[in-house]
């Protein structure tokens, strides 16, 4: 059988469960989603689940429409931003010119590449994690921004991405915004000026919503019919009905959502000035995560305590310019305040001796 | 922008919605899902859907694994049968020589070939639909089967699949099981033998869970593990929370399904007569449909009449070979005797003219 697809097994990270355990390792947001959904499921005619779920999605459309002040047209919704993306790289990276991205940044872009071969050129971040954007290398496919960036946190502020899209008129950029509402501020609306702009959200962080697999894409007229012919020749129902039912009521309820991200904001100025005081050094954040060296303690063996101790981060073994780094998501108060005396204990044995 | 993908704008059927219509054109079954699902999603925790999805969604595979005979290990849960099969597609037909389907089939199959650019074969049917599968061309870079064929109806036995596999060791054969509950016999089991046999499910039908969108395939370590790495490149958490815990209660909710089956096999039967004793020739059905033509009148006419009364079929406009016939899901028996009522005043009226 030689007609099979030769690709190495990418190894998902760890989801662990459990009681007691503080899941700090996947930037799931610290606080459950809004109290609307259990009130509204309780209504949901699961006798209709027999049908199809909706093709163009249109009453969840209209909602992200009006919340973000954008044409409702110009959104297609997807399985999770992961779909988003997969679906976007397949519809705009048809060229023998690489895909530009940092070479610190979201793993997927990379996997989709190889996957679509779509050839790609990682861009080294200067040593301080900063993206110099005025010096991408001439012959350009296609840019993929994660804005804030992962796992570094750094954003980038619109007028800097405004001036890229400027100067690569011909260029699809993909600006990834799932920890948009972190701190950063959204380039969501440039895209009824800028053609060449497409724009991806995600379910997962800022709404609490991980579990039910819904993202979407923002995009002008022209980048919006090809995401719709590739999308619908993939998978065309690939939002399923309670997904979209669970969604539009996270979409309708902004004042509970605008609660939690006050709270893991508040959280992750204290937590990283507390890890300041521990010889941290923490990238500043606009993120629902941190991204932070120790001065003398290896990140290895911080995480091997740390779980040791039933609390899971993020270890990025395989990248040696970031291997003496931890990314910790922002938990609750009270979670980050069990993580603080953790380490804690562990600078006290460690230096002890 | 040259680099965005050329791609025909796949227009997907129609899904109308709204009081009173009988909607028997996308082949969902007649009844709605398990009852359990409701008693189930009552006790669901909606709070831990800030979490990610299931990686690996273990419970459900096992019952599947339990229900259908056959190791778990050997199942690879996605985003609806099409989501498995468009996996399915792009892990096994990596070859210059072409797949093969019949000319008649399920549509997506020429669709994902298009997109991901895997070379094809169309090849036709006999006159009466039948599929030989002795007489193949040599040359095959897969073959892709849909047991029992969409919209025709037609089934093939476990001993044709088997002689299939034998005569081609060394050729992936994807059998699109969809409707296998409503007539045929499933070559599940088979999987344990062949190592070239993929075997796809949905939950779309039998299931009565389109809404969820939730299917699965099944193969042996080889493909399997070929699978996975596609999957996990694509997107991992494919599968939503909610989609997985409505899945499961289905699954072990046998005796219900049982029961719906029966009732719809017993209504095909009776359509099946009425439609005789009206003029039509309908093919031999063993699924939850029926494909058929009427002695002198245009199938478009009847499904443009049909719709005046709120009844929608499905009319295959853009295939010179089928465009006679209709293919007609099959509904409650009160909703088919509606259907034979509405038919009755039909012929009465265009024969009375």
């Amino acid at each position: 059988m030689n007609s099979l697809r030769r690709i190495s097994p990418y190894i998902p990270g760890e989801q662990p469960t459990g009681e007691g355990l503080i899941k700090l390792n996947t930037n799931e947001n610290a606080y459950p989603p809004s109290p609307n959904i259990i009130k509204k499921m309780a209504q949901f005619d699961y006798t209709d689940l027999r049908h199809y779920s909706s093709l163009d999605n249109q009453e969840l459309r209209v909602a992200i429409g009006q919340k973000e002040g954008i044409n409702p047209d110009y959104i297609s919704l997807g399985n999770g931003s992961d779909d988003v993306l997969a679906i976007a790289f397949q519809s705009f990276f048809q060229s023998d010119k690489p895909v530009m991205f940092p070479d610190i940044t979201y793993g997927f872009y990379k996997i989709w590449c190889d996957l679509f071969r779509i050839p790609y050129q990682e861009v080294p971040l200067s040593s301080d994690f900063t993206f110099d954007l005025e010096n991408l290398p001439e012959k350009i496919g296609g840019i993929v921004l994660a804005n804030p960036n992962a796992p570094t946190g750094l954003v980038k502020t619109v007028e800097e991405i405004e001036a890229l899209l400027k100067k690569y008129p011909e260029t699809v950029i993909i600006v990834d915004e799932a920890y948009i509402s972190f701190g950063g501020k959204s380039v969501i609306k440039l895209v009824e000026t800028y053609p060449n702009l497409y724009v991806t959200r995600t379910f997962s962080k800022d709404s609490a919503l991980a579990g039910i697999r819904l993202g979407y894409g923002v995009g002008g007229e022209r980048l919006t019919s090809v995401v719709k012919a590739v999308k619908n020749s993939y998978n065309p129902y690939s939002v399923n009905s309670l997904t979209e039912a669970v969604g539009l009521e996270a979409v309708l309820d902004e004042s509970y959502y605008k609660d939690t991200l006050k709270k893991i904001i508040d959280t992750r100025e204290w937590f990283t000035g507390e890890l300041s005081k521990l010889g941290f050094t923490t990238i500043e954040s606009s993120t629902n995560f941190v991204f932070t060296k120790h001065k003398t303690k290896q990140a290895k063996d911080i995480q091997d305590y740390l779980k040791g101790k039933n609390i899971y981060v993020r270890y990025f073994s395989d990248n040696p310019r970031i291997k003496q780094y931890l990314r910790i998501s922002i938990g609750t108060q009270e979670e980050m305040e069990s993580v603080i005396k953790v380490l804690k204990e562990y600078m006290n044995e460690k230096s002890g001796g």
